[in-house]
Formats: C-alpha cells, structure tokens, sequence
C-alpha cells in the first residue's frame, strides 16, 4: 500500500493534480460503464467516463432495430445527457490507445493523457469470426448501431432486389435467409425476419411472394439456447419451427461467400447471411497485460477475483462483457445484468477504501434469462422472484413487463411503446428505411450467373 | 393523335402487352409522385411507380432530423407501404437510366425496360455548388436522409472535439457553424443550431461553453427569404438576430476550404460548414431532350404547359421540382404543395383522356408559405384561407399545425409528436447520435498547427 500511495502522488504531481480527491476513470459507457458512473455519484471523487462513441446503447432491442421495429434513437441516448445532471462526472468522446497500470495514466487517441487512482474497463466485447476475418463483410453481426443498419439494409434490400428482378426476368435468386448461431441473439434474428417475410411484407410486393422466403437457423451444438435449460431451449426450437424457421443444429459451418454458406460441406443459396455465432473480447484488456500478469480466458476476457481485480492489481475493476468471473463454478454470462450489478460494485468498493474499511465481495445475484421468439413468443428461465421456466406468450408478456421496466429512466420509453403498439397491432414495420449501398454480395453474380444460362422463368 | 395511337399499340405489341389497359409510369416517390399514383387509384390503368430509394420523406422535416429532433424513420415510410392497398399500382425500387419517348420505354439501372402510355417524371431537385463540386464533402447540404444524418454526425461531433481538445489544451478551435444559403433551409437550420447551442448542449459539457458557439448565416442578396414579402424577411431577420445568429446578407462565397469559408475575401473559420444556397434539378428532365427539342431553365428544370407537358409530349408529364411552371407571370416554386397538386392532376388528365374529354387547365392554388426560425417562432405567408402576414409565436402554432394536419395519415405521427413534445419541454434532443466517421474536415488540421504554434490556453 505505501508503493501504491507514492506512485499515486507522483501520478498526481506529474499531471499537477495537486487535490486530494482521487480519480476514477471509466473506458465504455455500457450498462457496465453507466452504472460504474452512477455508483459513484455521492462519493467525493472526480469521473471521468471514456467512449468512443457518444451513446450509450439499450443492446438487448438492438435486434428491434436491425429488423425495422425500432428507430437507432429509440434505444440509445448521449452517455453526456445520462450523467448530465452528475456533477462530479465529465464525459470524453475518445479512444483508449493505452494503458499503464504502472504510472496509472490511460492514454488516449487525441494525444490526451488522464491519470487515474481507479480505473474501471467496461469496454464489452464484439464479434468473432474464429480467425476467418474475411467472412465479416459477407456476414455481419450486430453489436452497433452501424451493424443493426447495415442488416436491416440487407434483409430490406433482398426483397425490393428480388422484386425487381421478378419483374425484368419472371425469376429471383431464392431469398433465402441465414442465421449463424442459436444464441438468443440468432434466435431473435430468426424469429424477427421469419415474422417480416410472412406477415409484414406479405401485402407490399406484386411480384414476389416474401411469405415463401425461407430463414435459416445453423447452429454447430446439439441444441440452440446452449445457456438455458433443456426443456426451454426444446420449446424455443419447437416454436421457431412452428413459425417456419428451418432449425439445423449440429451444423458446422465451413464457408463464407457472396451469396452462399457451406455447412457441413453443403452449399447453400443465402440472399442475406447473418452471424450470431462468436463473441471475443474487446482487446483493451489486452493492454493491462505487463506488468503484472494478467490472465485471460480463450474469448480474451479477463480473469478477476472477487473483487473484481484482476490479480495484482487491486485499483483497475473488469466489469461487463470484458469479464470472466466465476461463480460457484460457472462463468457468470455476457448479458445486461451482471455487467449492471458489477457497475454498481465499483460505487461500494470505492466507498469502502474511502472509508478504510474492507472492500466487500461481488456476488451476482440471477433473476434470470429470456429471449423472444419472433411476434409473441418468448422462452424465460426466471430465477427471481419465483423460480419458473416459461414459454410461450405468458413468457413474451413477462420478457416486455421486464423491458419496459428497465426502459424507464430512459427518455425514449414513450415512442418505443408507441413504435411496438403499432407493429404489433398494425402489421407495419415502423422503421423500414434503406440507406446507403444498393447492393448484396453475390446477388449480382447470381443474376449475371442466371442471365447467362439463359434461364427465364421461376 | 393517329400517329400516337399506333406508336401506343406497337410498343404493346413488343412487349407482350396486349391488353388495352394504359400503363402510367411514374418516376419518383416525392410528393408530386405519390400523389400522382394515388389519383390514378380508381382509374382503369396500370401504375408503376419507379424510385431509386425505398422511402417516401416528409422532406419539410428533414432538418430536425439533421438537427437531431426526429429520427429518419419519423419522416419517412416505405412507398410500397404507402401504395399497398392501391391494387392497380406497384412499386420497383429501381434508377432510371435512359427515356426514350418516341418509343414510350423507360430503362433502368437493373436492365429492366417498362413501356408507358403515360410518363410521370417526378424526380425534384438536388444542391447545385454552382459549379465547385469540391465543396460538396466540406459543406453538406440538406436534401436526402443520408445528407441529414451526415449534418447531425457533423454538429455534434464538432461539440464533441471541441470538449476532448479543452481537455487535453487547455483550447479548442471556435465552434462556429456557418449556414450559406438564406433561404428558408439555410433559415432552419441557423435557428436550429442556434437553440442546440444554447439550449440542449449547455448542461451536457464540463469543459467548453456550447453557448458561446457563434451562428452565422451568409446570403448573397440583399436580404433573406427572399421569396418572403419584405416585412416578413425582415421579421425573420430580427428573430435570429435575437437568438444569437449572425447574419450577414450582401455576402458572396467565394471559397471554401477544410475548416475555413471565404466570403467576400474574408476567410472565417467554421468547425461545420453547411450549404442551403443552391438548387438544380434533378439529371431526368434531360433524358426527354431529344427528340423533340424540350426546354430548361438555368437550373435545369423542364418547362412545361399549362397541362404540364413539355412542348410536343402530351403523354409525358413533369411535375413538382423538376417542373418549370409559370402562372400569372410567377415561376411556381418547388415546394410540397405546388408538387402535390401537380400530382393530384394528372389523375384528371389521364381521366378526361380515357373519357375522351379535354383535358383542364392545371392551376396552382396558393395557400401561402412558412419556415421556422428556430424554437418556438415563424414567419407565414398565409394567402388561405385568409390573406396574413404572421410572424412570432403565433406563425409557429400554424405551422405546426399545418405540419401536423400534413402528417395525418403519415403513420409516424404519434412518435414525431411525442419527440416534438419531449424535446420542447425538456430541452433534450430526442436523436443525437453520433455514428460512422468521428472526423471533421479542417479540425485535426487546425489542432495540428495549434500543437506546432505551440500555443496552449484559450
């Protein structure tokens, strides 16, 4: 502790940050990151909360907005607006370019240089391809809002591509769409495109017939929803397959292509491909590395005690996605609430070391999982307050209750329930809007492909 | 007409199309489009509306999207969800890349050709730089949703700069936004930027001041809204003077550059720069040109009759932006009422056609202008239902009212009217989103020499 309290002083001398009120500085302005902030409202610190966006973003309904239900606003709002009225929080709209746990100064994109008494790294996670980079322009996944833009412009393009093409030749290249992945990310997509193609594009097209599209979910286990228990993820398969989605587990997929996916060594025809399948560790972790060590699990996270620290480093927290935590011999998951709950840790183990008390442990406290199921379905594995399995709609009631729950706070709680009202009741998507490219890998190449065999009709 | 008849009858005949039931092609989704095909709805004759984007836009709004008030998807819905129940007409999302009116096909970028018995050419107008095409990436201009997004991405981000260089310097490059062009877009968006400085960004930042960002407006004339009757260009003037907008009529743009305008050869630093001063009209009218011999005015629009036919094409009409009209020795300006009425008649032509009755006379009925400037003022040239001059609090309440009314049947009314309200009460902006690219032209430049000059604080 007197190593650490010299090293602080020559930080705070360097930087001439002469007071004695200690810095916490927050990289990733995510549930985790957001509620690191909060927790620290009362206390006498300084925050400073680092993004290089500036949004945060409700994650779980991004999928609303990659299939046209939602508008991007709807579900994020400036991380600045958040803490606006937190008067001991600044936000800077900067990337983190390095971090020097030694020094305690966190370097930054611009050339700005802030020193730190604590630092918390919330900076989450994205996509993995498992080494094949080439496959992410064919394929995206959905962790931003540029990724849930980019989907909803591919899924909407197909069918406005297929219906102009219909139209010049009496043929379309199948509009098949596929899923890679049956997390509760994949099977939200699938459900989500499966209700587009049959009930909301069903009366807009003259030529095409979108309710004859297919959805595919491949996943390379046994069963999707590998982190739910057996009976609901048998539910959540029987009720995607009810809805039409074509569910193949033990899929391995071993290719990539414009306009293809081979799985299991099978090409298929795929007008739109979607991943859902791997996540990795933002690399920011990475730069706690030396010294001292650091361990990381395979996506990358990193391994943290009780406390949240990393070993040996008892002023940086790992909080979020960026975790790997271990709980009576399971890995706490990548979702909303324990990167919540570990957001509120940091507000009660800085309070303990100002009060020189012993800084309490973390323990995550489980309410629970769910995941929707296209229009009015959802699976949820409730822990608290009772503990329950549910499907169906009394399941879907309870993933809204919860959502709109956790919206409040959050200013767009009114025109989300407006947009989901009218979806719901009216059959019209409510943000159907394409920008930007007109294209889809491979659909020219199957056209110019079709033009050339001379094939005419469907 | 013989002639015509059996020009009609051998282009059906190449097409397989044998029916006798006419084929009205209309190219462009705006409102003179929709309007077209909506008054076709209950005639005996096939509609093809052709638009290079999916989606319909309330265009008068456009700026508060760009402004960060409303999402895209407030202003804008998919065409063929406009024209779903209308059963004779389709929809292709498809560019037209060639007209060919002695034939009557129209060809697309897809390689589709469509033949019509009637053309509707709807595809307004776009920016004109007057020639200096290299200013288009350094000051954006307002007419498509991509634009308004790219003006939003720049106005924050500029606020966004300024607070991460106070922080690091001690000094940021003024925040000014400079708006060329006073007509009433350049109006708008002056107000508009004026009251997210003052009003919405004030509590957000620790470090910089937004309210001290200067505003400015640069016209060429001799005064503003010069479509405006004077007393009301003056009151407009008065008003931004008053919320803090710098303006300055009797100002020629004579460069600009990457973080610097040139008016009358003065060079003013500008962290955004945004460009309302000219007007062309969209490349389509050209197509018609040969043969016969059609005119243009200098902005490219087609003149037309007063059956809005370009000299010699009685099946072709040209409405809204595009279309040179003049009554009572006044060019009808391109605006959404004139665009509409222009739409509602051709289903009268086409009707008195298949009645085989003369067609009337199209006559623009004016009910007058209005712009905003700003929060909660405007001025309206109101010339229906009764003759006024409004400016003030007063013309504002009209012009929402009138935007409201216009919205009826536009699904997005509800949630636009829920963001007007949050962000009128509230004083927080419902769509600041900042996404793509987090630079700005000219700013790292300035840092840079700043960095080299060696200066440090403000």
């Amino acid at each position: 502790m007197a190593d650490e309290r010299v090293a602080q002083e020559a930080v705070a001398a360097r930087h001439g940050n002469t007071r004695r009120r200690p810095r916490v500085v927050i990289v990733g302005g995510g549930f985790a990151g957001i509620h690191a902030a909060r927790s620290l409202a009362h206390l006498d610190v300084d925050v400073t909360l680092v993004d290089r966006r500036n949004h945060h973003l409700f994650q779980p309904l991004l999928y609303q907005v990659a299939l046209a239900v939602l508008s991007p606003a709807d579900i994020a709002q400036p991380i600045r607006t958040i803490l606006r009225q937190q008067k001991n929080a600044e936000v800077l709209m900067d990337e983190v370019v390095g971090i020097d746990t030694g020094a305690r100064v966190v370097s930054l994109a611009s050339g700005a240089r802030i020193a730190y008494d604590y630092l918390a790294l919330a900076t989450g996670a994205t996509h993995s391809y498992f080494g094949h980079e080439d496959w992410a322009p064919l394929a995206p996944g959905l962790k931003t809002v540029e990724d849930a833009i980019e989907i909803r412009r591919r899924v909407l393009l197909a069918f406005e591509l297929a219906e102009r093409q219909k139209v010049e030749f009496g043929w379309h290249p199948p509009l098949n769409f596929v899923v890679i992945g049956g997390g509760p990310t994949g099977v939200e997509l699938a459900g989500a495109i499966t209700d587009i193609a049959q009930l909301y594009m069903r009366h807009d097209f003259r030529h095409i017939q979108p309710d004859k599209s297919r959805v595919l979910l491949l996943d390379g286990g046994h069963r999707i929803l590998t982190a739910y228990p057996e009976d609901l993820s048998a539910k959540a398969e029987a009720t995607l397959k009810r809805l039409g989605v074509e569910v193949h587990t033990g899929t391995q997929v071993t290719g990539v292509g414009p306009g293809w996916v081979e799985a299991n060594g099978q090409r298929i025809d795929a007008a739109v491909t979607l991943w859902a399948a791997g996540v990795q560790a933002s690399p920011l972790g990475k730069m706690l590395g030396v010294p001292p060590k650091v361990n990381f699990d395979r996506r990358g996270c990193v391994r943290v005690d009780g406390r949240l620290n990393p070993p040996g480093l008892p002023d940086v927290f790992v909080l979020g996605d960026l975790a790997h935590f271990e709980q009576d011999g399971h890995q706490v998951p990548g979702v909303a609430q324990p990167a919540m709950q570990m957001g509120d840790y940091v507000g009660k183990a800085v309070a303990a070391d100002l009060a020189q008390k012993p800084r309490p442990v973390f323990r995550y406290f489980d309410k629970g999982d769910m995941a929707t199921i296209g229009r009015m379905s959802a699976v949820a594995d409730v822990k608290w307050p009772f503990r329950a399995h549910m499907s169906g709609l009394s399941a879907w009631f309870t993933w809204l209750t919860v959502h709109i729950f956790f919206l409040i706070g959050f200013r767009n709680r009114l025109s989300v329930l407006a947009n989901w009202m009218w979806t719901y009741f009216t059959f019209t998507r409510g943000a159907r809007l394409i920008t930007g490219d007109q294209r889809l890998p491979g659909w020219q190449e199957q056209t110019a492909n079709r033009k050339e065999s001379g094939k005419a009709a469907d």
